[in-house]
């Protein structure tokens, strides 16, 4: 338990993993306060690092940016720092996922790269489809035509071989609509809420239904989240000695599906504790937020609700956009937030900005 | 990068976990620094909480002892603190495995418990045998027959429901040769290689064959390790709303198989991240150190030998004991170790005690 000391405490995870370059953890601090800590006080010096008086500074004032305050205020008087564990899904809570999932596009493009030693996809579905940009056809695209689809560009490849190609293409790709890097479509006022529950020692996890391996990629970079609190979907791996040197190769086999009741599962999984807040803006969080809610004391369980069509997307109970077979927010979810006391999070209404760009 | 201070840093997990009743965690070393610090270094403070000059005070001087020394030298000069990472196994190189594994143990005597409720079983087996204590004929159990025994035992209930079950049986089980609690028959060499570790920024994760959840029953009053940092085996589980109530129901089938290659996977898919140093005693580990030790740079791949019959076992290279089923060290492993340079731990020499009750 830690009581407040004016502003919330130094976030090491914050510190020296988001700012990299700063090559200052609070060890460090620690270490560097033997010299001059006797003529300077901590407080101002987490201040000069450029926090400032609201944590939620791209929020506007109402009940959701209250829901998250009040959190903050009574967990870390209550719960012991080791278990306070906050999960995040990743599109559509975290960033764009309008008009596919970043990692679709991935996939899609990926086909295009690996065509020219694949001949035989020319003439065979679903590749055939995506070859031609039979943007229709894609529309129509049935589970396992994007299995298969993912298979052939997410397997054969080791691990390490997988982790460059999806940089690479992270580099380089823009989304279609914004014309920007997808690592760039970050919900400011998430990535905030982010940095504010690790500022008051949450650890803070992606638990998404996309590739655990794909976010791996970025989320160090994008989120300030390191591999080891990155949940999601994978691939059976192999264990191969290839020129005398062990390599883990990706097999066209599902291991671990890490959506709807796979959230819960995964949460349990891998981290072994029950979240005190968990984030989510579909039905394939329902479970992730039903499993947070059903623990002692306090939980926060929100949904991000795209009822922004001007700055973002409008879609869920919002309406506008047909069947993208992306995220479904839909009126069983709504109904389940409101008798569960789940807080909905309007994009319109309750964020001043969406991206850190704008 | 950090460099010393003299003295090992304040190790946060050590302090805040492992002593729970300390209320100390480096944060609050932080904070009370603010009001102290003007009078008092913080090296005396760390000396202050009892660490000793030799963090290895249980390890005779050798080139064991001397291989732990000079790798934590070299990496703490070399890795980022967030890519530190430990794995070490658990049966046979953290605490006692002969003459069966614990969760074995646990596994008979959960049969015996459950037995009234399963008349069935006494004409059954391999239940049977286990209910009538025929040691011969559970000598020569098959996989399949373990197997079946496992599931009866260790699913049918809720994940929380079987960690209950293992605590309590862990508080009354005794070992038949020392006759003690099993968790008392921790290697006190190995745990303070875990404090050591942890002491200058790694992070120590236990990489076991056995159960997972089993494991992290323990492993946080045992190891001071949080059941996120608890890899092992695990059956299924099913999400399931009971009494309004989500539940996460435990399934007989084999979830993922943590042993051998499954160890090299099980890091990848929980870690992400190439351990430092990894420890072990069997061919079950035999992948953990070659993944290791694959990566660049300084690694430390270390093998607990059991060659003392008379503080504990002896068994493998060191023969004495009949094939027990537990952790098979044999000869090629032997060859493997000197081919690559790992660190084979003689209990018999490299140990000046083994157990911290002695």
């Amino acid at each position: 338990m830690e009581a407040g000391l004016g502003g919330p405490p130094i976030p090491e995870e914050s510190m020296s993993k988001l700012n990299p370059g700063m090559v200052v953890g609070r060890r460090s601090v620690l270490l560097g306060a033997t010299t001059t800590i006797a003529s300077a006080s901590l407080v101002p010096y987490a201040r000069a690092q450029g926090q400032t008086s609201d944590p939620l500074a791209s929020w506007r004032d109402g009940p959701a940016k209250q829901a998250i305050l009040d959190f903050v205020r009574t967990t870390t008087d209550q719960v012991p720092p080791e278990d306070r564990i906050a999960t995040f899904d990743q599109d559509g809570t975290m960033w764009v996922e309008h008009p596919v999932y970043t990692q679709a596009m991935f996939a899609l493009e990926r086909l295009h790269a690996l065509a020219p030693k694949h001949p035989e996809w020319k003439v065979r579905e679903p590749f055939k489809a995506v070859l031609a940009n039979d943007q229709a056809a894609i529309a129509k695209f049935s589970e396992r035509d994007w299995a298969q689809i993912v298979f052939v560009t997410h397997a054969g490849m080791s691990q390490a071989e997988f982790q460059d190609i999806a940089r690479q293409w992270l580099a380089t790709a823009k989304h279609p609509r914004f014309n920007r890097p997808y690592t760039d479509l970050v919900y400011k006022p998430m990535r905030e809420v982010m940095d504010y529950l690790r500022a008051n020692s949450f650890k803070t996890y992606i638990v998404t239904g996309g590739g655990q391996d794909f976010v791996r990629a970025y989320a160090q970079q994008v989120y300030g989240v390191p591999p080891e609190q990155v949940v999601g979907s994978s691939v059976a791996t192999k264990y191969e000695i290839k020129n005398g040197k062990p390599e883990l190769m990706r097999l066209p086999k599902l291991f671990f599906d890490d959506d709807h009741a796979g959230k819960a599962i995964g949460i349990d999984l891998f981290i072994g504790k029950r979240p005190y807040a968990a984030f989510g803006n579909s039905t394939g969080d329902r479970e992730m937020l039903e499993w947070t809610g059903a623990g002692n004391g306090t939980r926060l369980k929100m949904l991000v609700h795209h009822d922004d069509a001007q700055r973002e997307y409008a879609y869920g109970p919002a309406g506008g956009l047909p069947d993208t077979k992306v995220g479904t927010f839909d009126q069983s979810l709504m109904g389940e937030a409101k008798a569960k006391g789940w807080t909905v999070i309007s994009m319109k209404n309750d964020w001043k900005r969406i991206f850190a760009f704008e």
